[in-house]
């Protein structure tokens, strides 16, 4: 099994547990897609491109106020969340989601596959 | 009393109400300062351009997954919390907390600050 297969099939359980989550990509912190389970109508390279400049403006809102290394991002909608979460040093994970997700679980088992993905890239 | 200092003081409550806020400010949605209470060493003038910035980026984001009109982004750090939500059409409240905050009592609260905050702006 190649590397890249085990990375999207990690992103597709994640699909598949929560059905809130309506897509999922991996994107290197330079904006390049690494493994992703979208939508048809969702531009991959769009979305890695989207991913970077939101982490590089979140670094600079972090250290401008003293909060240190990045985490997590959030953006709520009205329709729904996109967040975007460090998975190792060298990659993201941005998940979208509808408007009724519950919060906290959400950040649980986002959390869980971070750390699995930060073990293949 | 000035509409000016009725805002300051609707930020100073809210900063008094809940003791991990340690900062808030009030920015127009082109990014100029409105109202605030930030701790000395951080510049108003740099706080108000990097939330027009990131709100400039987050209401992409939440477009471009199809999430509606931007409600609000959060950015965790390490060491605490930056939030930005809409404040009625025109402005955004921008916070910032320490780690230890309760994420479900800040929401609730900045939420009706900006309802209150709304009524200026």
């Amino acid at each position: 099994m190649s590397e890249e297969e085990s990375l999207e099939e990690i992103l597709k359980n994640l699909l598949a547990s929560i059905p809130e989550v309506q897509s999922a990509a991996v994107v290197s912190i330079e904006g390049l897609p690494i493994a992703s389970a979208l939508p048809p109508d969702v531009d991959e390279t769009r979305i890695a491109a989207m991913t970077a400049a939101i982490l590089s403006l979140a670094e600079r809102a972090a250290q401008e106020f003293g909060k240190g290394l990045f985490e997590q991002v959030f953006v709520r909608g009205q329709n729904g969340y996109v967040l975007t979460m460090a998975a190792g040093a060298n990659a993201v994970l941005t998940i979208s989601t509808s408007k009724n997700v519950k919060l906290g679980l959400i950040f649980l088992d986002t959390k869980r596959t971070c750390d699995k993905i930060a073990k293949f890239v």
